[in-house]
């Protein structure tokens, strides 16, 4: 194995893939990053065993050098080839099998020699592309992960619910995500491909939305077992979470005794004041709501309380009382993302609904805790 | 106890002060931050039993609002006063003392009622100025501090190695720190105040340069307890170390056979990248000098090895090897911050030491490691 490269290409290309390295894997090759070089191209290749990621670096693609002299096949560890390759002092990178694994990088005065592992040791992990794709903008699809996934839970005791359910029916996908005691939903029109149910690992999602960098369409490729997506020339694939997502539509009430529409920012404000004062690790904020004004107030014994007046834009219904976790409510209007915000209450202690006017695709749920002051 | 000021203000003074509040303190005052509200003053003092820091506002002072409608005292926990005043939406705040202990803050539409602590449970602190005094240019008490404390012990097991021991004799300023491994010296001309010999605890003097904002003249006072550094209406005290500082000139060779004179960039990037190579987490360098060129290399069994050359601007003596961590060389070469470095080699197993032709207050000491490959 001999190859030549740009520092700059390489590093970035080590970057991406680099992400989906497991520091604490019981598989040492796991730990590194697989390299290997083609006759025309070099395959970048990481994974933790749940989400892989693989680049494919191609001669002639671009401006950067690229030049094979050799083809072969290593692991290297990551953190050390990602920091010999930040650090190295040179426009170009000469790397190198030199005896067994042991892998010579070298560039302008320095070289570094750092023991490899063979590449069979790395599990073998297949990219071929499942037959049901589809496209979706970027930005569209950073929209489905920010507005869902921070709703899905962060606790093992459910493993189907630490995903996020992307269900294809009727010309729509409906993607959700919950806890339990929030839910996310976003449902945008999608006709390409056939029908799946699936859930996707949150972890799956982070790595693709910080994959995206710029306006680009990205194919979905869909299998019972695993999720690819392609990024220009990397390809992001995802093991699929087991089980049956549960049924959650009935969950969402559909009528209201209260509705509250009222500025974004003024309640993100006023919640994330009030959320100082914790009851064991946890802001409870209760909202009372009349005609004329919103109060946000927050009390613990330890603390001390605090309270806020709001003037609504809109509130319809009787005067009302409900307490709900600060930072669920924070979150939600915050993936909202719209300048107003509204609220529907069907009673003190039943779920309520946060949409904004600007977008219907979107909704967000949580449920209300019991106090006792 | 009640006053207004400005938000912005009130802010900044209780972010100097709050930095000497120890959140782990068995004293539960001492996580909090001390309010004494006198008839034309307000006294901030925070404490962790070492150092302490106290910032004076005046009324009339500047063009703040400070406006004082009755004295009194209060203890309020840091990170919740720090809290409410950084994320209060308004101007002005209001804070008065309402019941016992229980302490409004208010301003806008919001108030915050938190649980404080009486003044009497806060230690007394005496701020008295010892009478042996002197004053320092901003900029050199913070050379003084940059050059020398990265180089003193964080280990307790001789607490006086814990500090950075400043001594006064013949108009000159003697600052040394070391932790038996490696020494830092700074010497500066001083003619005010009388003959000292005291050790001041490295986190009293992060506090200090963590304090210097601009171009100040600092007033020190010292005495056999304790040191005041006085910053506009801040004052940050120390108390000292205990114990006799070892005598260590006699440990700062004087004779060398080989001279090293370098670019500094070079040599720290060579370091740099040499780094990652680590054997029981520290690295260390290899530094093999000729005539015409150094080469920096390292080498662990595990990892692999790297080497480097560099021409150096000149080299007197005989080819010669040595081993040092590659950190105390990296730390010393960057504290005396100057374009290029002369290093002074006694011996392969001997103390070297490392100057700059720029600045010859300043002297950097490395011991080196013995090694067996």
């Amino acid at each position: 194995m001999d190859f030549r490269i740009s520092k700059r290409y390489f590093f970035n290309a080590l970057s991406i893939v680099g992400r989906a390295v497991s520091a604490n894997s019981p598989l040492p090759a796991l730990s590194g990053i697989k390299i290997d070089v083609l006759t025309d191209q070099i395959l970048l290749t990481a994974s933790d065993s749940l989400v892989s990621i693989q680049k494919i670096l191609k001669t002639h693609e671009n401006d950067f050098v690229l030049e094979i002299n050799e083809p072969g096949s290593i692991v290297l560890e990551a953190k050390y080839i990602l920091e010999i390759v930040r650090k190295i002092d040179s426009d170009e990178i000469h790397i190198e099998v030199i005896d067994g694994t042991l892998t010579k990088i070298s560039g302008y005065n320095a070289e570094f020699n750092i023991n490899g592992q063979k590449s069979v040791d790395f599990p073998l992990i297949d990219f071929n592309k499942p037959s049901n794709q589809f496209t979706l903008a970027a930005s569209q699809l950073l929209k489905i992960i920010n507005q869902t996934s921070f709703a899905a839970s962060d606790k093992e005791t459910r493993p189907v619910l630490t995903g996020v359910n992307f269900k294809k029916e009727s010309g729509k996908l409906e993607c959700v995500a919950t806890d339990s005691y929030r839910l996310a939903k976003k449902v945008i029109e999608l006709r390409e491909g056939d029908n799946f149910n699936i859930t996707i690992p949150t972890k799956a999602l982070s790595e693709i939305s910080k994959s995206i960098e710029k306006e680009t369409d990205i194919l979905v490729c869909i299998s019972d077992k695993k999720i690819q997506f392609w990024v220009d020339n990397v390809v992001i694939q995802s093991r699929l979470i087991d089980g049956q997502y549960p049924e959650t539509s009935r969950l969402i009430p559909q009528i209201f005794e209260h509705t509250l529409i009222i500025d974004s920012r003024d309640l993100l404000n006023a919640i994330d004041r009030a959320s100082f004062i914790k009851s064991e690790g946890i802001s409870i904020i209760k909202l009372s709501a009349s005609d004329t004004e919103i109060m946000i107030s927050s009390r613990s014994q330890e603390v001390g309380y605090s309270k806020e007046k709001i003037v609504p834009i809109e509130y319809t219904g009787r005067p009302f009382e409900i307490s709900f976790s600060g930072k669920y409510v924070f979150d939600a209007i915050r993936a909202l993302s719209g300048a107003i915000v509204k609220i529907e209450f069907s009673g003190d202690m039943k779920p309520f609904v946060l949409k904004t006017n600007e977008d219907d695709s979107v909704l967000q749920l949580v449920l209300p805790v019991r106090t006792y002051n």
